[in-house]
């Protein structure tokens, strides 16, 4: 029998057994033990199941880990109905966190994963030995599609391989949608004819629902490089009827946006990993951007570095590029390939326009710093050939650390 | 200047003035006083501003109320754009969370509000002196339609006003969608037929976003009387869409299926009035279901009337049925005229179904109980007129309340 199991952790929970029974009741058939054995016959592959109870160890001794099965025949191959099912009425239902959720092959297999994923982007940019860098328009609302044509241009001439439109960026008269595609496009080719380095933006799908997939559809007729798409404001089925449209078959970049209000808490709402991690690659994001663990906005280091693990592991789907964002700047990049490995993207927003030289430098200083530690060097090494690194790492300062 | 004003719970803020202001500045135009004159002239009409900062009372010492005023010039007019806005980054941003949003009327002329609302779902039902009554199908997972529409039939000749289906009924070969429109629309006659009372059927609108409207206007055009949507699995701009629709034009119930994600922390996320109130009612929710404050699966009292007030109060746009669900059995219906009047429905599931009388005689002994408790008398006096009320009482217990 096709199962889908659901990790939960409870807290202060004194009957951790009765309380997953009446889950694995509650949730699927309803009660069992008082009905006819002819009734339970019909109903069984229906039932629920609890798999597992664990305790957690001494210092969390209020915690409990408990995992139930929901047969896959109950609910359709899609995430609202997975979702209601497995956490609908129980995430009313007190101290209850959904930390994960284990598809079998069969019903993974129902949804699209990523089109383009890791290896097609690299593809798109002919990059495949170091991470990619990527950065963020600053300071965009009310300014004119010259200004940021002009933001775009500076960023690309720096070396860096993606640039994301401001999520708070939507409809509007100075910089509409179309006008930024097709300008975009113009700089970032001529970028291109003086560098031979090949920029992909990504642009920000914005809107009332049923008008995003004509609307994304029109911005890959215009040759759009990506769509950024603020997933958590519209829900993961969008997303994934917007990866599964032949006429778009654009990749798409995840935005973190409005995510916080489901996984902030310890107690209750839905793990980083989960949320921002596998079903955004089951659904289909080329892009997972998440709090990086370094800066103000800061994820604690395990949650991180399980988002990333949760986009790259071995599966049925095409891998994903986890994002860690904000506080970034050139001298963490030790760190960010420790911590991420070569299959992420670096993303920087003031570590690269604040830098001495503007965009352009900042962006070179990115590159410099990955090509100094590619090479098995350290920063301050690197710093003594790239004059863009050197003054990065006077401003922001560096966290060397020993690569494995 | 057309501005949207959102409060912000703060939890142990050292700086909440600079706390505010980065976030007036940060969602905003990104920096302010750096800025040259022409430049702040230029963009002085998108930036956000702080309404206000307000300690909370000394028990909550480490409480702070923030308000930021952001102008509507920068986004568009619907949720995605202004969640994306108000608690898009910001949600991942430290223990921060959403209290409300105060829509000025041109914004809030954006949005439909319900097509009918409890004025028209009223006039439908021709009752309009007392709450409505509704009730749930029980265990219908894995069953056929004829063990549905017989559940369905003994509801309706209890007296019930509305039943709706168990929201984890999904797409399913026994009772597909369209089949259980057809057959309870015919019981639901021959029910009406035999009692002169009129019951409508709420029907699980499920599956891909892309294809819910097609679903939803067929379901209008063989008879449907209300669509019930897990609308946070999915997202209010689909609610919206849905409502909008002019070749749907049906009733939409709001379930709150999976907000637990978003609401139960008191640290994190959006606040049940926020949610389940103003923001459901603004898109076009016609009813909104919700924790009662008396069940196992339970809210804080002030959390639910303050949803049946954001639901109720006056506006630009019609009002919308507050449902307070999950506990529910006659004895408590003084309490529930008590706490949220004859302006809402009074749900149950348990409290219909596990009547001695079946759900007939459930359904009857909620009738019963209203009818006894707007007559001014205790249903301790009603029980001795109906029989099943009694057994209801001896079941159940009872709750008397003065009702003011």
């Amino acid at each position: 029998m096709s199962e889908l199991i659901a990790t939960y952790l409870l807290h202060d929970e004194k009957n951790p057994d009765k309380k997953a029974e009446d889950i694995a009741l509650g949730l699927t058939v309803g009660s069992w033990t008082k009905l006819p054995e002819l009734e339970q016959n019909q109903l069984r592959k229906h039932k629920g199941r609890v798999v597992s109870i664990e305790g957690l160890p001494s210092e969390q001794e209020n915690q409990t880990l408990i995992r139930i099965a929901y047969p896959t025949i109950n609910f359709s191959s899609d995430l609202p109905a997975i979702l209601t099912t497995v956490f609908g009425k129980l995430s009313l239902d007190g101290k209850i966190k959904l930390i994960d959720l284990q598809f079998d092959d069969l019903l993974k297999s129902q949804f699209p994963g990523p089109r383009f994923g890791i290896e097609g982007i690299r593809k798109k940019l002919n990059v495949y030995d170091r991470p990619l860098v990527m950065s963020i328009f600053k300071g965009v609302l009310g300014k004119d599609i010259h200004f940021l044509t002009e933001q775009l241009k500076e960023q690309a001439l720096g070396g860096i391989d993606l640039v994301k439109d401001d999520e708070i960026l939507f409809e509007n008269e100075w910089t509409p949608f179309e006008k930024r595609i097709f300008n975009g496009k113009r700089v970032l080719q001529e970028a291109y004819e003086e560098t031979g380095h090949r920029t992909l933006y990504a642009v920000n799908l914005t809107g009332r629902t049923y008008q995003l997939r004509d609307k994304a559809r029109k911005a890959a007729e215009i040759g759009a490089d990506v769509l950024l798409f603020n997933v958590f404001t519209y829900g993961f089925d969008v997303l994934q009827e917007l990866r599964e449209d032949e006429e778009i078959a654009l990749p798409i970049m995840a935005h973190p946006s409005f995510s916080g209000a489901f996984t902030s808490s310890p107690i209750y709402g839905i793990s980083h990993s989960l949320l921002l991690g596998k079903l955004l690659r089951y659904v289909g994001a080329d892009f997972s951007l998440f709090p990086s663990p370094y800066g103000t906005v800061a994820l604690e280091k395990d949650s991180a570095i399980a988002i990333a693990s949760e986009l790259t592991k071995q599966d049925i789907h095409k891998t994903s590029f986890p994002v860690p964002s904000a506080g970034i700047h050139p001298g963490l990049v030790p760190l960010l390939i420790k911590d991420f490995g070569m299959e992420s993207v670096i993303n920087a927003g003031g570590g690269v326009h604040g830098h001495p030289d503007g965009a352009r430098g900042g962006g070179m200083a990115f590159r410099q710093a990955i090509d100094t530690i590619l090479q098995g060097k350290l920063l301050a090494e690197g710093a003594e050939y790239y004059p863009e690194l050197k003054k990065a790492l006077q401003l922001w300062g560096n966290v060397e650390v020993a690569i494995s």
